[in-house]
């Protein structure tokens, strides 16, 4: 039984509480590691010991964040989920977890509530939104390195404040952070302006093999092991990848689909313009997310997995 | 001469004018657009007569703004130029005002000072960010519309809030603007998420056809006239594909060749990073233009015209 908490009561609770683990999502992103590691380094500066955990090992262009990875043998009295939608998103290796995660900091509306506590603004664009609020409800302060991991999660979330999801307080705290000392350039040269080799090509892959259906409004891609083998993309470059074709004038769904480790098992991304619920479709083949940014894993052949996929599309755009 | 003054000044000279118009630059863009709209809109919500002009056509991306153009024998009695550097910026057929500009509103640090008075704020990355300053100065009220075009001003000129123009007070203006009414998705959408079918084409053949030199440093792409004919791109594709390059990680020098309308003749454009002059390449060549984007004609067979300008990039890069 989950309880819902405010702010206020949200601060209170990490004021009293000494040696606490944070929790990322599989797969991190520049949301759930900025927000994560805002909050240990917060934590650190009132004199508490906090340490970050992520199922994967962190990317190094995130280094820069300088995460406090939990060490063997830690002691730990409170489990912290940040940016952590469901259970399923902590990944193997924190499985243990799963039933002892006393606090949930989260912006995701479809939260599975597994957590003894959630402080949850469905309607903040970044996990990073609502851990400012909460740093500053507890009095933390808020140095340019927090403001960076702050800053970090609401550009990568928000797309550089592209999003549907930016608000007006996106805006405002986007001005704060920055007054705080958020290297807005920098940052926005690291994620925005700075494409990789393999990113590069990767994009090459998708301009060559995007298929289009449905008086094309729906743009698929079908990541195969061999262009993954051939090009070794890093897995931030992907979520680019997903949503890239989104963006083509007519494209209202945009659907990656790329090969789990496990034989016959695919992972589909699926991103959606204005008109289309990506986590409705994403849902009905068993997996959730966002309304514009949605997921799902699926087994079978590529040919039934494009088959069902398309089937749900079609549900959609025909309702 | 020319006399600066401040907003304050600014808002007291258009309150006390009537009969006024609006002067755009050519080839306008969503910056001089959305400010003229925006200024002539809030005139005449308090009474006043505003027109705005234009040396090119208003492209139809932005008829959402509304501009009321000016029209054969309207009176005027006071000009204001918007967004405007210098005088040449103006366009053949606005040079009957060259000398009778009253009041220039510009976000330029190259202002070239033709104006009789000069409200000038060089480190805003948008006019349309001063001209805010400047209604609100008025008490002009925002209106949901006049909010749209100012958004329009600062979405454009900042890449949707990622050039390093972009301030705190960039943000919070944009909060305002969007409390006012400023449509943040459907602009955004408009100018930033519906890549035509062209470009996305265009897109497709710079990824397949890109050319690397001086061990990566250089991004070159020839433009045929087959691809030009198969294509049959817009002219402000191409802008968007010349400095695409750039964007990738470890390209300085990004460059497009296409050919002119004469046979053997062909404009180069060239797109530096923070360490390269291009206006110092394109001069080299016999053009010119600024730091980061510069361009020249040259004349010859498509490998000589190469060979050039591949010399000139060698040069700078090896000094």
């Amino acid at each position: 039984m989950t309880t819902k908490i405010d702010i206020q009561s949200t601060a209170r609770m990490l004021l009293e509480k000494d040696n606490i683990l944070i929790l990322c999502h599989k797969n991190p992103d520049g949301d759930t590691l900025g927000s994560a590691a805002a909050l240990a380094h917060a934590l650190a500066g009132i004199g508490k010991k906090a340490y970050v955990s992520c199922h994967n090992r962190i990317p190094a262009k995130y280094d820069y964040l300088n995460i406090p990875l939990v060490e063997e043998g830690a002691e730990i009295d409170f489990v912290v989920s940040v940016d952590v939608a469901g259970i399923n998103l902590l990944g193997d290796s924190l499985m243990e977890y799963a039933h002892k995660i006393n606090l949930c900091i989260d912006h995701h509306g479809s939260n599975g509530e597994y957590a003894e506590y959630l402080c949850l603004k469905a309607d903040y664009p970044a996990a990073a939104q609502l851990m400012y609020e909460v740093l500053c409800e507890m009095g933390c302060e808020i140095t340019p390195h927090i403001a960076d991991c702050l800053y970090t999660g609401i550009l990568t979330d928000t797309g550089c404040f592209k999003y549907s999801s930016t608000t007006p307080l996106t805006h405002i705290i986007g001005a704060r952070l920055m007054e705080l000392g958020a290297q807005h350039t920098l940052l926005v040269e690291k994620f925005f302006m700075s494409k990789t080799r393999k990113a590069v090509q990767l994009e090459r892959y998708m301009m060559n093999n995007l298929e289009y259906y449905f008086d094309d409004r729906c743009a698929l891609l079908v990541l195969t092991r061999e262009a993954i083998l051939d090009i070794q993309p890093d897995p931030t470059d992907l979520d680019g990848l997903s949503s890239m074709p989104r963006d083509f004038e007519g494209v209202d769904i945009s659907i990656l689909i790329r090969p789990l480790r496990e034989e016959g098992s695919y992972k589909l991304s699926i991103r959606t313009g204005e008109t289309v619920d990506a986590c409705a479709i994403a849902s009905a083949l068993g997996g959730g997310g966002h309304i514009r940014a949605a997921g799902c894993e699926v087994i079978g052949s590529i040919e039934t997995v494009k088959k069902a996929i398309l089937r749900e599309v079609e549900n959609t755009l025909c309702q």
